[in-house]
């Protein structure tokens, strides 16, 4: 008596299931079920990542490091069956050297003392003499007051005292908030070398306060190389305020040394696809990494992330119907030398891509995926948003320009792209530090960010309908 | 034909102030609301609080940033009309060297690969040889591993891996999580060199992680002063992992020096008393930090808070019955050598110590105090509570022993000792580390810090019962 009912309801389901196949040719919403829950239940992207962090570690371009992730992503995906290639890329070799900051002269300075700052240069900074300099420092708070205060500037330390609003990384926008901070990190250096500055300091992009400086990249023009530096954001208010009371001097000591450009590579690994080999979908993450911490969260996160959705497919005997390529990038972090030999390589091949995702911003809980795609494409995914809506990971929201630093060329030329929306908030207290390490990422959170990366990739991969070139409808 | 009313709640006010009056002779609480809120609306603590960590910065004991806060402090409480006797105290010169840490032999460690460790000399450490030593890693967790490991130990570098246990921190239980961390802190590393360990590291004690070292205070035999350094949590965790997969071997190494010892003082400042000038209520803070930040929350805000006693005092023109004596302790950290000399020379005297106060907890946010006093004597501060509580400062919460590192020696001989209760649940984020800056004390909480201080000073100095000597009553 109880079974007639049970039998309707199974066959309602087969109907709905029927029906959401059509919606979706290609994506059988049993099989999104399955790689979610195949991710879920998964420490696989764990290992890889304690693999990655614990035993390389630093991952800078030219580096040692980077040299054994190469080898390590590739060895890893060969033993998933992907055909791997290791596309050649001369990379940046910059080589971090001595670096220390000490306030010589303020007012109220008593007898014997004076005050270290915590600090680190930045990828690309010049070298003080071994010996170090001293020289006067000048605290602006923003452009305007650099070209306010420009005649100052000669033989000077620029400081660039710019908080970081964590307020905002609270709320969601911690990329908008990173973007005002790290606008001074880029382009400070070189406003203030062009002004005579003999260095350039910036207040670390960062939200957390724990006496450690943040690096990164900073763009100085060649003829115009000059010492730069992130100090810590205590240092920096500290200077703040010991500039505010007299001058002040500081004896700066950085001796990085920029070398020939190294040999590296992006490792490309492809799972080929069956009725349409030909044409690819990216899934990707970037190889190197800052050399302070072991770049966990940036980006060894988004690499293992890539490769998990091969591992989740092989655990269920899955094929894609479109050739799924994991890239780890090479040296995203300065210079994205990675990301150019690739789009050089394939620029007669764009059209070949029919999406491309970049995982960049961490392993913090998913919410679903930014994605730069035509406003008609949107509604193409409410399948997929269905399966990962359970797991808080079916926001899927359109933008304009998604700016990932490995695929903003692809995106450029049209490909229609994707990168996790995530819970950044904390992503920058650990960012380009020493902090940014393997215990910083949520074993729970690694699965959920893979069973996105899996289903996304494998539901482009067999979607029917195209996207759409997104560049010829902006 | 409103005034009659107005005039009778005046003298119901007199009438109730008197009745306070009478509970607590010489104790009139108007004069401590004055006191309360004179504090509440000055910033002097806070201004002397920047003079002392951002002029001076790090006070270790021998430092030349110790001798110039010896003269600050005096200068200061000079200038507030005080009387101030500087009392000579030999101290340990102990600075720190070069510090590296790097793992060189691991199970899977790729070529040309090695990982840098962060860690700190723990004061009075041994150094290694100038070029550094090479040895195996033996991970404990607990003294009871050590001991079943002990056949393992000689020649090796013990790690004792211990979580300090914030979520006791979070919920005002921070001074026992610390005690638990700092046990292996204080005493791993004589026991890991009885059994022939060539170095020891501990994790280090504190509960935010963002690759920081926090040193402190290690008791190693004369005759087996090894290498002992606190390396990063994340370090911690990172050679258990890698001492999980194979053996691990460590390169360390550490140059601090051990000196002379150095002359220093405590910096005693007497506010004299009117009609009981012979008996004294000591308010302290100490003097001395550690070397890596600026010993804003340890302990330059007990220092400035005990000063600011008598600031708030003189603002007020208020004399207190008894004398208040404004104590700077030196070498708290690493000796409590100024301690022992003010105990040694007041042996004769203790009976004159009417009560005492040590803030040694930072300056978060007060509740209260801590006390160990007669289970008696807890009704007497009933009139101080009364005008501590609207600022929420009115919990004063009887103790056995408070065990503050200055005050024990007179606790012991059975003076009345105080502490501040405090929010610490973030005070061991920073507590011996680089990060213990001028930013992390919150205006708003040391004024209040500042209250709490001054109107129990006062409430002492004015007390008309004796508290009851509380060695007498154990």
């Amino acid at each position: 008596m109880t079974r007639k009912p049970l039998l309707l309801t199974v066959i309602a389901s087969s109907i709905f299931a029927a029906s959401a196949f059509a919606a979706a040719p290609g994506n059988d919403p049993a099989a999104l079920v399955k790689i979610r829950d195949t991710a879920l239940a998964s420490d696989w992207a764990y290992e890889r990542l304690a693999d990655m962090t614990d035993l390389i570690g630093p991952r800078l371009s030219g580096s040692a490091g980077e040299a054994a992730a190469v080898r390590q992503v590739a060895d890893t995906m060969r033993k998933l069956g992907a055909t791997v290639t290791l596309e050649p890329v001369k990379v940046p070799h910059w080589v971090r050297g001595v670096e220390t900051g000490e306030l010589v002269e303020y007012k109220g300075r008593p007898d014997g003392v004076s005050q270290r700052v915590v600090l680190t240069a930045l990828g690309g900074s010049g070298a003080t003499p071994a010996s170090g300099l001293n020289a006067q420092v000048i605290v602006v708070r923003n452009f305007d007051e650099l070209k306010a205060r420009a005649a100052e500037v000669k033989g000077r330390i620029v400081l660039f005292d710019v908080p970081f609003d964590q307020f905002m990384a609270d709320r969601g926008l911690a990329g908008p908030a990173y973007g005002q901070g790290s606008n001074y990190r880029s382009n400070g250096p070189r406003m203030a070398a062009q002004l005579g500055a003999v260095a350039a300091l910036v207040r670390s992009v960062g939200g957390a306060n724990y006496r450690i400086a943040h690096t990164g990249a900073t763009r100085l023009d060649d003829n115009a190389r000059i010492p730069a530096a992130a100090v810590s954001v205590e240092d920096a208010m500290l200077m703040s305020r010991l500039a505010a009371r007299g001058p002040l001097t500081m004896r700066l000591t950085l001796t990085p040394q920029t070398k020939p450009d190294a040999d590296s590579f992006n490792v490309i690994a492809d799972f080929p696809g069956t009725d349409k080999p030909g044409e690819i979908v990216i899934v990707s993450g970037h190889l190197d990494s800052w050399d302070l911490g072991t770049g966990a969260h940036d980006d060894a996160a988004g690499v293992v992330g890539a490769m998990a959705v091969v591992d989740t497919l092989k655990k269920l005997n899955l094929r894609p119907r479109r050739t799924i390529r994991v890239i780890a990038w090479a040296n995203e972090e300065n210079g994205t030398r990675g990301a150019r030999a690739y789009l050089e390589s394939n620029k007669a091949k764009v059209e070949t891509h029919f999406a491309a995702i970049e995982s960049d911003n961490g392993a913090g809980r998913p919410f679903g995926m930014r994605m730069s795609v035509g406003p008609q494409a949107v509604k193409l995914f409410a399948p997929l948003q269905a399966v990962l809506q359970p797991i808080g990971a079916g926001t899927f929201r359109r933008e304009d320009v998604l700016g990932t630093g490995d695929l903003s060329g692809l995106e450029k030329a049209g490909v229609p792209s994707f990168a996790p929306l995530l819970d950044t908030s904390t992503y920058f207290h650990y960012h380009h530090t020493a902090a940014d390490t393997f215990d910083k990422v949520d074993k729970e959170d690694l699965r959920r960010h893979v069973a996105l990366m899996a289903s996304t990739t494998w539901f482009l991969a067999n979607m029917e309908e195209p996207i759409g070139r997104w560049s010829e409808l902006r």
